[in-house]
């Protein structure tokens, strides 16, 4: 299976930032992805002064550019993430997941919101715009169960690990970290992820934007089931296909049993 | 305050490893450690054809030399890990831990037994021998409290949670990673599982004995609650003091408020 990352960098300008998006996901198209996914917060800046400005509902437009770019290039599509709003004004962090017709296979609200307040370092504060998920997301594809996360959720191993359960043996994790956490604990984490769930992680960021209102890391990865990273992007606009075995999710798992055994004691535990 | 790690190698003669530790933790108490600890399997052959005729009882012959080594030196002692044998004849791979009185206050049968086969490396089978522990471990100091676990059960984040959630503040894992999965995963399952839990992690691994039953990576290691590695020894038999500062716990969970969302959201996962 085929996998494009596409690290892109969002503007102010939501109509630039999907046109964009789409030709990251053609390109990504062209060089034989199945599926291409798309980094958090993609069509906006990052900030709580814009969230709510940019939000839409499902189905709007944002909504639609996705569904259009997966339909048109035959591509499954994990729309990195947007602001969406409900019908009673709640605006939640959004993941929308659609297959190679355009159709809405999944939607991933994060749960665990970005608050953090770290001397001498980022300060954050989501929950004072957004409303948290509360659940755990898997879809199904022709290549197997994948799972979905986003961003600051990918910390937690419990939500993780219900990923894990559910049949996930890879997982993709929109995120943009930042020149505090990025540094310290983005490799780190998708590779400790990846060796716990015995799966391939994928973390799918913006490009850095130096005189941006939030600054990401960037750094997108791949990682094997072994803890391996395959592939680690720098801080530039990028994209990149990577081909993973998903044999390896199995010879990791059998010889190494460590899945199996947590299943086996999730009743102790 | 201050822990000892003790990376020492075991060798056939029983007698002879026990004075060795003896020696070990009263170096850790010159250099002004309140608690020391000993490697996984210290007091014999790590092996499958030894494990049953080395294996003693809770007050046995290891049992008292411990209780003797804490109440002398007047520090607490995690005692590594030794086979131990109940009244029905099951053998488990058992952590005692003593006050610095010698007074037995913890014990910690490995949950997670040893069970890989990996193409082209390790091969080990633990359960061939072992029966498995059922409860995760945490106890009282007046330093606060400490997480138990020996060596594959700190694999599992299962595990590691429920100390968390236990109230420590600092894991000690008497471990012996091998050649094929230390260098692969040691480093970053320390730093993973104390950036995940927010708390100090300790690995006392034996020191590594090419021509032994088994080769250990050595390794041993400090890693702080913001996942940085403190210190690391190489593959040779030592010993370090550390000094942790307890505040950072609280600093970190603080600033990046993992701990506190994880057990806010215990609920939904």
């Amino acid at each position: 299976m085929k996998i494009g990352l596409i690290q892109m960098a969002a503007g102010m300008d939501k109509q630039a930032n999907l046109e964009k998006a789409a030709a990251q996901v053609a390109a990504c198209k062209d060089q034989g992805a199945d599926l291409a996914a798309l980094p958090e917060i993609f069509n906006g800046p990052y900030s709580n002064d814009y969230f709510r400005q940019y939000a839409e509902p499902q189905g709007g437009r944002s909504w639609q550019a996705l569904s259009r770019m997966a339909a048109e290039q035959k591509i499954w599509l994990v729309g990195g993430s947007i602001p969406e709003i409900d019908e009673a004004g709640r605006v939640y962090n959004t993941s929308f997941v659609f297959d190679d017709q355009g159709r809405q296979v999944a939607r991933h609200r994060k749960v665990h919101l970005f608050d953090v307040d770290i001397e001498g370092g980022q300060y954050f504060k989501e929950s004072d715009t957004f409303t948290p998920g509360s659940q755990a997301t898997v879809f199904d594809t022709p290549w197997g169960k994948i799972g979905l996360c986003i961003c600051f959720d990918f910390r937690f191993p419990q939500l993780a690990w219900q990923m894990t359960k559910q049949g996930a043996r890879i997982i993709v994790v929109p995120a943009a970290f930042n020149m505090t956490t990025g540094p310290a604990h983005w490799e780190l984490l998708f590779r400790q992820r990846a060796v716990d769930n015995q799966c391939f992680t994928l973390g799918v960021a913006p490009a850095r934007d130096e005189g941006g209102l939030y600054v990401s890391y960037g750094n997108s990865i791949v990682v094997s089931p072994w803890g391996d990273a395959l592939w680690r992007a720098g801080a530039e606009e990028t994209f990149h296909v990577a081909e993973l075995d998903l044999g390896l999710v199995e010879k990791v798992r059998r010889e190494l049993p460590l899945v199996r055994s947590a299943l086996a004691s999730a009743s102790v535990f």
